[in-house]
């Protein structure tokens, strides 16, 4: 353990963890049981195919990124250094699945004919990919990759902290665009009937809007933040710098 | 002015803030565009009333809420009760013509014997818009009206800044839904054809999206806050509860 003076997890922390926990499983869950119910299941080599693609993103542009920036906070009394190879291992996993996610829709889009990339639900769905590749390679080099200087590595810490949560409230949206977008094309007029999927639909939207909430006010209250450690960090920042290639201070 | 240590502004803050203001009003206008262009324009008494709809929230509840939020960042260095009650008087402005906005797609469904509340933007809509006004009651009460204990205003501060903030963003989302909503509806199969009010709608999306991102930075960056004062608070805080009722740091 790092920093002996950070030992102590505030009371309500695992509870709101737990509960965001639950929501985000509750949310693949449903994903899930959406797709199973009312679109056929998935298989790739079909027209199922289109299936992967929301279940691919929720999983993980939306959970595993989602608690890939509660790391900091779950495991604040860990070794800086694991709990950052933890943020960027989960972000990696994020990043394939849904490139499988990406892979699946252009796939059947090829396989229908369909044209590709004309839609809003589209063009802030690559806007998110290209965003959080960049953070990610941005981030490696800053933060993971030795050599970048203690005074960059400050400096950039806030603007990585900013783009990760706004990357992740836009795939949250995003997510939110395409759902609606699948209950138009597939209910049309059956939606304004309050159509069981419909129902599911919505109530698996109302989930996604609170699980951007739950991860956004764990990661935004003050008291919860990993602690500081910047004194310590500041007197010892040359010998870091020099061995580990660590980086300072809470985040 | 209240707190004469409290004098300067960072330099850097203007130009987010009227870069802000530049995508806000583009946003009014590129929404007022779209429905002149593209909708029929606006008129009450006929099936245009709909048109009403998207106008209002675009500037009660994107534009008006975002500006609500940054006025604490704008008006750094003026009295803290001026500050707060064109805070409060900005989302009591964006509240009514929210309202406006409700009214004029509730009386629209009438009038062509639409069912309401179905969709995911609907129900995201009318959370939206109960939390706003909850929110606004609750600011009221602990900010604005006299009589709330410093120390009450002190814990609750924060989730108020939250809850600002995560209401601001569902917001936006719901926006976004509206959008993509009406794109589907209206142009159909045309959509994806890349129709030109399609490849507008998708710019106005991004832009909402864009304007949502701007506000939450220059709300969220540390050294943007306003001055905090709070030592200066807590000597005189008993003397403010008791007279003008004011409270406590920045915000």
């Amino acid at each position: 353990m790092e920093g002996g003076a950070a030992a102590s997890t505030p009371a309500a922390l695992p509870y709101y963890v737990a509960f965001s926990q639950l929501l985000g499983l509750t949310l693949v869950a449903m994903t899930g049981a959406w797709l199973g119910l009312y679109r056929g299941g998935i298989a790739w080599e079909s027209d199922l195919q289109f299936n992967a693609h929301p279940l691919c993103m929720v999983i993980g542009l939306v959970f595993l990124q989602g608690d890939a920036l509660l790391v900091y906070r779950v495991f604040r009394n860990e070794a800086k250094r694991t709990t950052k190879v933890l943020h960027g291992l989960l972000h990696v996993f994020a990043l394939v699945i849904a490139l499988v996610g990406l892979v699946a829709v252009f796939g059947y889009h090829r396989r229908k004919g369909y044209a590709d990339l004309y839609s809003l639900h589209s063009w802030c769905g690559i806007l998110v990919f290209v965003l959080y590749f960049v953070q990610w390679l941005v981030g490696f080099s800053f933060f993971l990759f030795p050599g970048a200087p203690f005074s960059l590595r400050s400096r950039y810490r806030p603007q990585h902290v900013f783009f990760g949560a706004t990357i992740f409230l836009l795939s949250v949206g995003t997510a939110l665009l395409g759902l609606k977008e699948a209950l138009l094309f597939n209910l049309g007029d059956k939606y304004s009937a309050f159509e069981p999927e419909g129902v599911l639909a919505n109530v698996l939207g109302l989930l996604l809007a609170c699980f951007g909430g739950a991860v956004l006010y764990i990661l935004t209250r003050a008291d919860w933040k990993r602690p500081s450690q910047a004194e310590e960090q500041a007197l010892s920042m040359d010998f870091k710098t020099l061995t580990e290639g660590d980086s300072p201070g809470s985040q």
